[in-house]
């Protein structure tokens, strides 16, 4: 066994299996405690909810709560190994929403024969949680399931794998083009890759003003054009009528590459053919579309970003998921809408020109880090991120109407200091 | 708002809603530590767990998770008043598990419009779980979702309301007899009330050595007789040959009377015609079915038990649920069946003929407590609950083949220092 697999295995199994455990934030010693908390007491509550079911965010753990829910058909890169499989990775992403955004979280595996099953089962259970973030479920269902449940439940539905990447893509990209000169509306694109993240990203870019036709598509028949036929409805979306049909017909002259495909398949000579300070998103983990070291040798102006920690420019999807939650939770939002994803792209975007802070440096051992072709996205450390994403994420929400609850004067309601306090 | 509702509400709004939060058991500090936590190490207890499920129990929380689910049919004394009303309570015994057996739970309020999507729902999302307690699911659905869940699921599926109930009842039941000079198998038997909780206590006496010819269940319509035709399958097994109709026929002569049916509903007449050291259980809440005091000053012989933590001789169901979950975690039964509930309660029934420790007496402000009329069930505040019940629950788990895991040779893995230590 490697070490890094006997690191991973140990971090996972001792000294007691897992990574969460639940815990009392009531008092419970004494029997009186215990008859607030459990029978008589818990009448009254129950009672409060009875008459408004709003009244079950001021009583229960609703309003703090997400699941985490998948039916473990795209693992990480790993592909369909079943619901049980994937509970390492929900319970993860578990930690991962407490430890940067406070947010308790609870994972679920579904054993579904079929997408409508998935559908019914979290719709009849949804009322449980304040938000629903759906995890590693394969294309084209994720899109259906993703669609249904976001019309059947009074709460937000999030599917982090398109969404999160797309958030966090679109921040960096907005970067990278300010730096090269370009913007977004004008830019031309194009997408290897035509999966559930593939897809967010591109509809995510054209919200924020990139423009469809200048978006050219690859799938592993190569370029999604007009006269395709064997298109599903979301790849259709993005067929343009053009007569190029290869990754290297597309790519000549490009300003954008974005890569959610596999290990590899972006070439030297592609991006020799990319116009002037061409912006790279090689996101395919561990091994990008491109070797970093290749792509700044081939093009020293190429500003780059990967999915890896050991290079700059992280497309990491913690920088979103748990800060758009928060914000979600803390408005009592009915969904994350298109207004609250653009708002967090630019929230994003715009805290990576600000000065970094002294402990971001000391965390990254750096003397310096600016706005810059190594800096256009922020890092995971960053703890001005909670506030910064989350008030962006809920005053769009409050704006854009899908808010139950007025925006606090206090905001936001859950400090730095409160999540990490602590 | 009176003093109590007050307090009761406050318990569970201040300073944060709710009464359970998720911590992390596992440092998160680092980048190093996030990346075991989540990508890329997670990938390594996802492929053991894809390559053997068992594996699970291993690298995830699954072995110490129980769900507790509701539909909220039948909350507390309170009746439907919907799934998300049941929250707090599913919360509350969430809370229990933790505080009593070191158990993490998780609620899931299940809106289904069927027992069968009930059913589908959650055996769906069974495999999440080391265990599933329903809750507060109103008879007769409770039957048919309980039976179809214990079948359809490879972990322990245990309905508190009914098993929980009858397992205190039968220990204390088995005592009260013994300082009475009876014994069960020659007891006879009436229950007033023929709901899940009444219906699971009398088969649960049965397994206990309880004659069934010897039982006679009241519902709201009268004896429950052989000349019934009104009768559900549940209630139909306790139909007897007998021309008694009335709860005044039924009781003369009684040697013992369960009430799980409604306040006040048994009367000094009543009592009085029983046999000699009448065996009472008034178990209906807050308000029993005959008035302690009205019972003693009727039948000074009396031996009597209600649901109230104010009189001596509680049956809380606190005695049973988690101890009886923690014994079939520890050894991964696949359910929890008669041999594990029997020996439930002949450890419960043991443990309250053995000394009262000196923690306890403190708790209660006594002197002395012991074995005889006032003290037939141990108290909640009792920490020897927890090794007692546990290790008899996994030992005969294990004997009735249905445990997944070697009896381990350090039993009990959670021992009482494990759970109240911390």
């Amino acid at each position: 066994m490697t070490d890094a697999r006997k690191a991973a295995l140990d971090y996972h199994a001792k000294p007691i299996p897992g990574k969460l455990s639940v815990e009392l934030t009531k008092p419970t010693a004494t029997a009186r405690d215990l008859s607030l908390a459990y029978s008589p007491g818990v009448a009254e509550p129950v009672r409060e909810i009875a008459r408004d079911p709003e009244n079950a965010y001021l009583y229960t753990g609703k309003g703090n709560l997400v699941a985490v829910i998948s039916d473990g058909s795209a693992i990480l890169g790993l592909g369909n190994l079943g619901p049980l499989a994937s509970k390492p990775v929900m319970e993860g992403k578990g930690v991962l929403f407490k430890r940067f955004a406070g947010i308790n979280s609870v994972d679920i595996e579904v054993n579904a024969e079929s997408p409508q099953a998935f559908i019914d089962t979290v719709a009849r259970i949804a009322d449980t949680w304040g938000g629903i973030n759906l995890e590693d479920i394969k294309a084209p269902e994720c899109f259906e399931i993703e669609q249904a449940l976001i019309e059947q439940c009074n709460i937000p539905v999030f599917h982090d794998d398109q969404h999160g990447t797309a958030i966090v893509t679109a921040a960096g990209m907005l970067n990278a083009l300010e730096i090269a000169g370009k913007s977004l509306d004008s830019a031309r694109i194009v997408c290897l890759g035509a999966g559930a993240a593939a897809i967010a990203c591109m509809k995510l870019l054209v919200s924020c003003g990139a423009h469809p036709e200048n978006i050219v598509m690859l799938d592993r028949k190569g370029v999604i054009h007009a006269g395709r036929e064997d298109l599903n409805q979301y790849k259709a979306m993005f067929a343009v009528d053009t007569d190029k049909r290869t990754l290297d017909d597309a790519i000549d002259g490009a300003d954008v590459f974005v890569g959610l495909s596999g290990p590899g398949l972006m070439t030297a000579d592609h991006i020799r053919k990319m116009a002037p300070t061409p912006v790279v998103f090689a996101c395919t983990n561990p091994d990008p579309e491109i070797d970093p070291e290749l792509a700044r040798e081939t093009r020293p102006d190429v500003i780059m970003a990967t999915g890896r920690s050991d290079y700059p420019n992280q497309v990491n999807n913690v920088l979103g998921f748990p800060f758009i939650f928060r914000g979600a939770l803390d408005v009592r939002a009915t969904r994350i809408n298109e207004e609250m994803k653009v708002a967090a792209v630019h929230a994003l975007k715009d805290l990576a020109r600000e000065p970094v802070p002294q402990a971001v440096l000391e965390a990254y051992e750096k003397e310096s880090m600016s706005f810059g072709p190594d800096y256009i996205i922020p890092t995971p450390v960053d703890v001005r991120l909670l506030e910064r994403i989350s008030s962006a994420v809920a005053q769009a929400a409050v704006d854009s109407g899908v808010a139950r609850k007025p925006y606090p004067s206090h905001y936001p309601l859950a400090t730095v200091d409160d999540v990490y306090g602590g």
